[in-house]
């Protein structure tokens, strides 16, 4: 099986590693930075690598596109004539309805496009940090649509845990966006907020312990991305962001009126419920 | 030096570990869990355990106290005649100002009592859970008040970087109290509201990756400190929620406004600032 992965940033890049120690060796990469594609091949993660990818799609049986979503669009617009007949395609965009009907409308009748969200990732940007060991133990999710073939999302799953992942799921792009926009999107949007409330002029770094650190990690967030894919989600993370806040009213209240009961169960409910993940 | 730590729980077994391996080696411990007493004297801790500490603090030169800050005050009022003269007692409490003025009130005059709170810490509770590793490399404050002795808060911060603590500083109690509302109670805050804001009854535990994990770590949280710490310092906790609220309120609004360049500049704002951390 012929695999081009599309954009070697820390995804594209990750999904090279793991393929190559999963034993898949017939395996290019597109980008359009050149010292990446020299890395790749460097590294002998792909056999060749192309800033125009238009030869290699031509014969490619499988495409991982790893670029931001309007990219995937741009992209299969630009090759909708260059695909191979039969050909499947996965992304591993963090959001997907919206998306989905974007790329379904635009999508050549004999390519089949399995979409997917690998639930793994870095904070940094680009090959230098990519690394297979971030989808190890890792989900993944599938969002089916009604024209995929069932052996195409069949290879796809089976390659998915070839390279490391532990669980994968098939759910509808609904549910999906629902989903990330509470375990991903709302997350994100409190490390934010947590780094960017602290009150300028204060020697903030030397009264942090784990906690901080541990909470304000993905406040180092790739801005091109993450505004792409809130906005490209907003009805469900607004309802995640306004769910946490009637959270976040009940401690404010309990704390205002001086009631450490109140306090005292909404910890034993956060305690329990964490335990159980 | 005779040293007592009083509390044998995760913070202060795990000042016993690193007292042991700085070489301290005339260490007692008092607790009212006769296992956790066992253990510590079993691991090499201790030289000795008790329940009722009234026969060693007599001749203790320095007291660490790890315990509720509400018990800190009953350990000072049931032991203010057994107190050695001149003896030094230290405390690990996460809010320092109204806890201060309590203990202050009630100490006798030959007694020396150098605050501090070791930025350090783990969400599990008991000796089990101790480790003088969490200890490492982690900041230490110091909260002098004017009764302090030079040679005390010298001798104290001297043990402070012996145990393996990278960095003491010494600030105000008010200062303390507004670090600590910002750089730990909000987010244990935004740790417990976050996870008590998922909608009963969906599979959660398939759709996370590491950034849920790590902002929803601390929801696993001991009640009883906890409603301790925020009540006991409710007024910065509240100003910290409500700083905090009107960063989430501008990611909000630009998502209901679509308005991208906003949502980046914030985004921007806030990995600047987490990479200087």
């Amino acid at each position: 099986m012929k695999i081009v992965v599309v954009g070697l940033g820390v995804i594209g890049g990750s999904f090279t590693m793991a393929l190559k120690e999963a034993g898949y060796n017939d395996v290019y990469g597109i980008d359009i930075n050149e010292e990446s594609l020299e890395k790749a091949k460097k590294l002998g993660l792909i056999r060749e690598g192309f800033k125009n990818g238009e030869e290699v799609i031509k014969s490619a049986d499988f495409i991982i596109i790893s670029l931001y979503p309007r990219l995937v669009k741009q992209f299969i617009i630009d090759n909708k004539s260059n695909f191979k007949d039969g050909a499947v395609i996965t992304d591993a965009t963090g959001i997907k309805k919206m998306f989905i009907e974007d790329i379904v409308n635009i999508l050549p009748e004999n390519i089949d496009f399995v979409f997917g969200h690998p639930m793994a990732g870095r904070e940094k940007k680009g090959i230098d940090f990519a690394s297979s060991q971030v989808f190890k133990g890792a989900n993944y999710i599938l969002t089916p649509v009604s024209r995929n073939k069932e052996e195409n999302l069949n290879m796809v799953e089976d390659l998915i845990y070839k390279i490391g992942f532990k669980r994968v799921k098939r759910i509808t792009p609904e549910y999906h966006d629902e989903m990330i926009g509470y375990t991903s999107q709302l997350p994100h949007s409190l490390a934010v907020a947590l780094v960017n409330s602290d009150v300028e002029g204060r020697e903030t770094g030397s009264f942090i312990g784990d906690s901080y650190r541990d909470l304000t990690r993905i406040a180092n967030i790739n801005e091109d991305l993450w505004s792409e894919l809130f906005l490209g989600n907003k009805e469900n993370l607004l309802k995640s962001i306004e769910n946490f806040e009637v959270e976040l009213d009940k401690i404010k209240d309990a704390i205002k009126d001086d009631d450490k009961e109140t306090l005292k169960e909404i910890f034993i409910k956060s305690t329990k419920r964490r335990e159980k993940l």
